[in-house]
């Protein structure tokens, strides 16, 4: 059952926010369970993101950095320890009270990041210079305690990797901070497709106890900003409140410099607002679990089924292939891995065999291919790599034609009155106008891009003398 | 400073618990933290998890299991639908009572294990006998608030994988709970170097709700047993409370019949403990982070430095290779590599370069030898494959040596009072003996061996008729 019927999908333009529930469901994505604002990551989501995690984790070691593993339970005093993290993360923990039927001395959090329990474990193992940098990193759940939750967006629970780094200097933590963040600027790029522009936060949208934050920030493809990505430069601040020193060469005691970055199952959500559409996912050919599936046509024919499996073993060394040798009707087969967003659909049936050839179709244009067999594989190779590039391209596009300018104040709340979609606009620094286009645009500061261009010389909300271009947007 | 002291370790037959603190404290493999019960599972440790994971996964994965994620926290209502389950872990779980502020309307637990997630998924996703089998595995971290602990072998939380899975019939649940057995069993041997002795736990030690637990039970250095994997049948008992019915082929409604089984970080504490020795860690080559250490002589003598890390560049090729190349002394070096259990030390100066030969050192045996420089690679490819083989003897000889058999009460009470290993000794199949038995002598049953012998035809405890033989041990 089930799986058989014609799984509507609304229609992006009617509802995006139903859209996307409607995907993540029906493409197999996620489940729902009776844990609120949790979520059960199905075989397909997984797949997805052990993908993007072997991607990550690959360039993660490349970089020097070793993995770890520290507890999920944070004594709340040892949370208290730096007083600008504590104040932005209380709001949002779990807490632990009991033990069995035992009531705790002291409540333990569940943690929403790890910065505390890696400080205190620097404290004991750094010494001297010798001993730095520290370049770690871990693969973990989290909890951050949401109020209002969507699957992969928001989520009481997610999974990620959060980079905690110590350095001698201030300079050594900042060329980690950017480098780990040109890495995920890659990952996004060159593996989901996603193009991101890389900038810093504003001190209000910072890290609660950093220094300062880098942020690579996405477009979905209904205007809304999503930031896809974070590397923190948290100075000496935790360094200080935890007492992590060390004996410098010239014997002079210092505070390390320190850096976290953290990326999360969020990019799964951005992936699909990205890249689909309204017969559902698309996943970049670099990330997807399965990249071409066989659909065998008129499977019942002698010598159709061994044909499929035999090209579905050749293939394997090309691409991730799948054979869909179900009892469903081919049509029913084309929907279903549609709505999965496979970026390459092979059909092969009686007469294919008998002309040596193929039917290739793509999931990105729809575009129907006759491949004869002697080329299959090269062609295959290619389209991949062409669906990849076509991803990112459109992508680009779409973020272009909604990236807007905005001079002065009106206009800025004209764009976002009817348009949704990335503003440029220059800003005086103050943290009251920021407060101010939000109250009134509903748009915050994603970030004041490295790449400055200066359009104006006016702050767009106060008119005074602008410090920094800054991209504005609503966001997820 | 710290690193250049020699790392005094306590002697096994001092204080064999001493010994193990020291070894995973003093080899890098954990710290402690301000969290009771938990460890931090540094670079090393981690980097030996992920070995085993690994090997573990491509296992699970080949055997048709996909992976997928469940949420942390179990709601009470959903912990407390099956009876046997929640007797078994109300005890041991932590409680969510608090969201940030808010008191919660009903407590969550953190998970101790996920049958209860699982099965209320299953209810939503099995219909027909088309949906059927399920096989799902997820790789997460379980807390059990454990009053005693130990790092690894009984922590507060841990990590570890935990399929489950649902069939159409006993009989294919059956199948699967031995299969994954023996994939464990396959890993430990093979991989670990543990032999393993595979069974059935009594009534008594079985899993909570299961309708049986098979077990594979391994011997320490100290003749103490630990359990080192389990794979649960569980009937329809949790089917049954969770309604998780299906469509047979006849059209009649059924319920499904599932399985459980995990494997966890627990496994290291085991590889320690049946390895190690009193110079500390003895790592299995096959699961080793690194196998082979390169540490240059007289390293500021021209050419050495580069000598050896040209060696490394080529020996990666067959082995997972490193090279020491700090300011430390060799033999403080020496002293680190044989600590950190790595299989295989390579030392070359400036005249074995002259002579166009290196020394080989082995980790397991001691032995050294001067192999030249063209028979290098096939030579390390040997001596690894040997050391792997080795360490699977010598465990098996030491269980063996510590494996002894009991025909009554008063020799199993005069062994266990004098000797620590496996007791063979017959069974009558009632739960008060097994109490008596592990009252009077502090051994619990590990197991009854699938490979049974009939050593009598009494019970060792009672007298009466004995059903089955029984491996009793002191255990971890």
């Amino acid at each position: 059952m089930g799986k058989e019927f014609v799984k509507d999908i609304t229609a992006m333009d009617v509802d995006f926010a139903q859209w996307y529930t409607d995907v993540v469901t029906k493409a197999d994505l996620i489940d729902y369970s009776s844990v609120r604002g949790s979520m059960i990551i199905r075989p397909y989501g997984y797949a997805l993101w052990e993908n993007i995690k072997n991607e990550l984790d690959s360039r993660i070691k490349e970089t020097g950095h070793e993995n770890v593993y520290m507890p999920l339970f944070i004594p709340e005093s040892l949370l208290q320890k730096e007083k600008d993290h504590i104040e932005g993360f209380a709001p949002e923990v779990a807490w632990v009270t009991h033990g069995g039927d035992e009531k705790l001395a002291e409540r333990l959090c569940v943690r929403p990041t790890s910065e505390v329990l890696f400080c205190e474990h620097y404290k004991n193992i750094i010494h001297s210079y010798r001993d730095l940098p520290k370049l770690y990193n871990q693969w973990a759940n989290v909890v951050r305690w949401e109020k209002t939750t969507r699957p992969f967006l928001r989520t009481l629970e997610f999974l990620w990797q959060e980079g905690h780094t110590c350095h001698a200097t201030d300079e050594e933590a900042h060329e980690e901070t950017v480098k780990m963040l040109n890495v995920y600027a890659d990952l996004c790029e060159n593996v989901l497709a996603i193009p991101v522009v890389k900038g810093q936060k504003t001190d209000k949208e910072k890290f609660a106890g950093a220094k300062y934050t880098y942020t690579i920030e996405s477009l979905m493809h209904d205007g809304k900003a999503l930031q896809s990505g974070t590397s923190h430069h948290l100075g000496d601040g935790f360094a200080k409140a935890f007492g992590i020193q060390f004996t410098d060469k010239d014997g002079s005691l210092q505070h390390v410099q320190q850096t976290s970055w953290g990326f999360t199952t969020r990019i799964i959500g951005a992936m699909i607002m990205v890249h689909g559409d309204d017969r559902g996912l698309v996943i970049p050919p670099n990330v997807a679990p399965v990249q071409l599936m066989i659909v065998p046509i008129a499977q019942h024919k002698e010598g159709v089924l061994d044909y499929a499996y035999g090209l579905k073993e050749t293939l394997a060394r090309v691409a991730r292939v799948d054979i869909d040798a179900s009892d469903k009707k081919p049509g029913w087969k084309f929907n279903e891995h549609e709505m999965k967003g496979i970026p390459l659909r092979l059909e092969v049936g009686p007469k294919d065999i008998e002309k040596q050839q193929v039917v290739l179709a793509r999931r990105d244009t729809g575009e129907k291919m006759i491949v004869s067999a002697d080329q299959l594989e090269a062609k295959i190779t290619e389209t991949l790599a062409d669906i990849q590039r076509n991803l990112f391209e459109k992508a680009r596009e779409l973020r272009e034609e909604k990236t807007f300018t905005a001079l002065n104040f009106d206009e800025l709340k004209e764009i976002f009155k009817i348009k949704t979609g990335f503003v440029k606009a220059m800003w005086c620094g103050d943290r009251d106008c920021e407060e101010q286009i939000k109250e009134e645009t509903g748009a915050t500061s994603r970030c004041m891009p490295f790449h400055q261009e200066t359009i104006s010389t006016e702050c767009v909300c106060c008119g005074k003398d602008a410090k920094k271009l800054v991209y504005w947007a609503k966001a997820y």
